[in-house]
């Protein structure tokens, strides 16, 4: 592991170099492959596929595991909007004269090697090589071996594109499941400037204990949507259906709801029939339950901090706006939060206070997404709150730095 | 310290919805405050100062430590620039329509509560006060001992300014020096987000081993200047004595001269002479003695890795820019690194090459320094490479957030 991360520092020095045109044309040739080559993804995807059957791994899992033709031709399309993108490295910005008449510059950077680690999801091995080379960093990236025969082909895939292009270091995927293994790169903070874990809890803790370099963790999304008593009920409905049911697995999908008792009468009847239409299993306090006229689970205090990843959403009454935030402030995690209000002030106070990388009004929490933002894709959503805070695309792998020029100037 | 660390979340709760003008009142009146009371920040002073001469703390740390009429009423002064400066939170930015129609914003928030560990200089309790003030995050100062009394006071001097405008939980200084508080510190990532230690190694390194919440750390600064073969020789040793001498225990001074082999004979021994005028201590190669004609003290291997903080320099003489970048590659700190010379192609080599917070041509390391970039004043400088790298103002203690405001969109 030493070798190999010294090697990522080498190749992120010859990154540094890189001009915007070759960038481009690396970009762009890995989409063709990728495009040229989805039958064998299909198949080394297979095989995963099977070995999850074999370890009856959950739906939503598998869900995030599978590449169908369509997942594929999406990843390359990923990798031309990266690829046509604005640079993100290189220009200066800031230009000032300071006082004693000093030209002083800040340029965006590269941070130089990223050691990625990720569970399920192969995309990620496309999507975060693309974004690394877009931001002229190496990368190493580790997945599970949920992933291993994807992961492996993708990886063949971006070093056939390298080849004669760039030292094959610059990307380095990593298809075994050796603890040991990222342990060991954890160590190695002279050659890795930046760690970050995507996945459960678990692995993004054993990151956290054990990383001698910083780390922005990619942790769970428990998503609140808060229907007040001010909302256009029929929005309301059409927000919960799409934030809970459009894709179930994913981390901005809602898990629970609150709903303002002045409502919840007129409410819980419609919403109840909807979602048992899209078979969704509802856990519920007792009021929401009563509104609903129908014998639901009853949701235990459990409920407020689970992340499901499933077709299951929790729902609780509240009776005001204040204690929708307190409920959000004491259960959410800083993923993505929103509000279904028709009231100015309301909405106006649900932002000031609410802390989550994204707060949405009236709008789906399943915007909070790289692609939708405008990032073309994304490594993650970062709940660590700062340096990316949110989505991180390209832009959020660079740092800035100051570049000073004088003829000779002193320091009174 | 869990009560204490609560406290500064619900403080910093308070402080997210602070008005514009409400912080810009608060800090004019801290900077009143503090010019009124030097007296007795003198006193208070003294009593540090004593003890240092007591414990036979270097030279290095006392002037650190120092605190002169002057230096307060500058303190005061970073206060007004901070006052005055733009706002750095709340505003919103990169404002767009994305295909869907939604509108989606950025906006700059405080990071929360941030812990600032120590070492000497008091003016940091003032300093990154006022910066977490305009900044809406609260700060928790814990200090060394040996600035225990000047700490205190002016603890008082800010809690005296927030009496009456704001919890007194916004800013929280610990003066005392206590381990153990440190550490439980370190545990309570519920309440803290982000933890900054400015001193030595060995606090930086017990920082990242027990902190459970991000880390920024405010390193060594082991700076280089390289004086090329094109370089201006009349230019090069006025930087070089700046570098050096004009402020000796500071971070932004330089411990290593790197010296090119075509012009070491002639700079030699008018350098040599200059700044044994300023009683600096040079530890140089072998080479560079020869060219010097003086019996200079001969450098060793550990050199090359000491942040002397005193008035010594190292000096080594390479044959190629190549030789001195990659001196730089395994000895530099990060932090600022300069180039003397005339020639374009080699300052922008140089320029690429080289990796640190701060790149200087033709102009004194000593600019690396948040009031002289424009950021009024500094919470240090980071060498940690992302999120701020280099000086750390205001706007490098916020974060961003998106903002969403839809009319019932749902996500296709």
């Amino acid at each position: 592991m030493n070798e190999l991360a010294k090697q990522s520092k080498s190749a992120s020095k010859v990154l540094r170099g890189l001009k915007n045109d070759q960038r481009k044309t690396i970009l762009l040739k890995l989409a063709k492959n990728l495009e040229e080559r989805t039958q064998e993804v299909i198949t080394a995807n297979n095989l995963d596929l099977e070995y999850a059957e074999e370890i009856q791994l959950s739906q939503a899992l598998k869900d995030r595991l599978l590449l169908t033709q369509e997942r594929i031709l999406d990843m390359a399309k990923g990798v031309r909007a990266i690829a046509a993108q604005e640079e993100v490295v290189g220009q200066f910005y800031q230009e000032f004269i300071n006082d004693d008449g000093l030209k002083i510059k800040r340029q965006r950077v590269p941070l130089g090697v990223i050691l990625m680690i990720f569970e399920s999801r192969p995309n990620v091995v496309i999507d975060c090589a693309a974004l690394a080379l877009k931001s002229s960093n190496a990368i190493i990236l580790k997945g599970g071996k949920e992933a291993k025969h994807s992961n492996e082909i993708l990886g063949v895939i971006i070093q056939d594109t390298l080849d004669g292009e760039l030292p094959k270091e610059c990307v380095q995927v990593l298809a075994s499941d050796s603890r040991e293994e990222v342990n060991s790169l954890l160590e190695l903070d002279e050659y890795i400037d930046l760690v970050i874990p995507r996945g459960g809890e678990k692995l993004i803790e054993h990151v956290y204990k054990n990383a001698k370099m910083p780390v922005i963790a990619h942790f769970k999304g428990l998503c609140h949507m808060y229907i007040d008593k001010d909302a256009d009920l029929k929005k309301a409905l059409n927000l919960v259906l799409n934030a809970k049911t459009q894709r179930t697995g994913v981390c901005n999908a809602i898990e629970t709801l609150l709903v303002h008792s002045d409502v919840v009468k007129e409410f819980a009847p419609t919403l109840t029939k909807e979602l048992q239409g899209k078979n969704t299993e509802l856990r519920a306090d007792k009021d929401f339950i009563a509104a609903s006229g129908q014998d639901l689970k009853l949701a235990e205090s459990i409920d407020w901090d689970t992340e499901y990843l499933e077709n299951i959403l929790s729902i609780k009454t509240v009776s005001s706006l204040n204690e929708a935030i307190e409920h959000i402030d004491v259960h959410g995690s800083f993923h993505t939060e929103c509000i279904v209000s028709e009231d100015r002030a309301t909405q106006s106070e649900f932002l000031n206070r609410v802390d989550a990388s994204c707060v949405a009004v009236n709008a789906s929490t399943r915007f909070n997404d790289g692609g939708q933002l405008g990032l073309g894709a994304e490594l993650g959503i970062s709940t660590t709150k700062f340096h990316a805070y949110g989505p991180m695309g390209a832009e959020q792998m660079t740092t800035s730095r100051y570049v000073i020029v004088g003829d000779g100037d002193i320091r009174k």
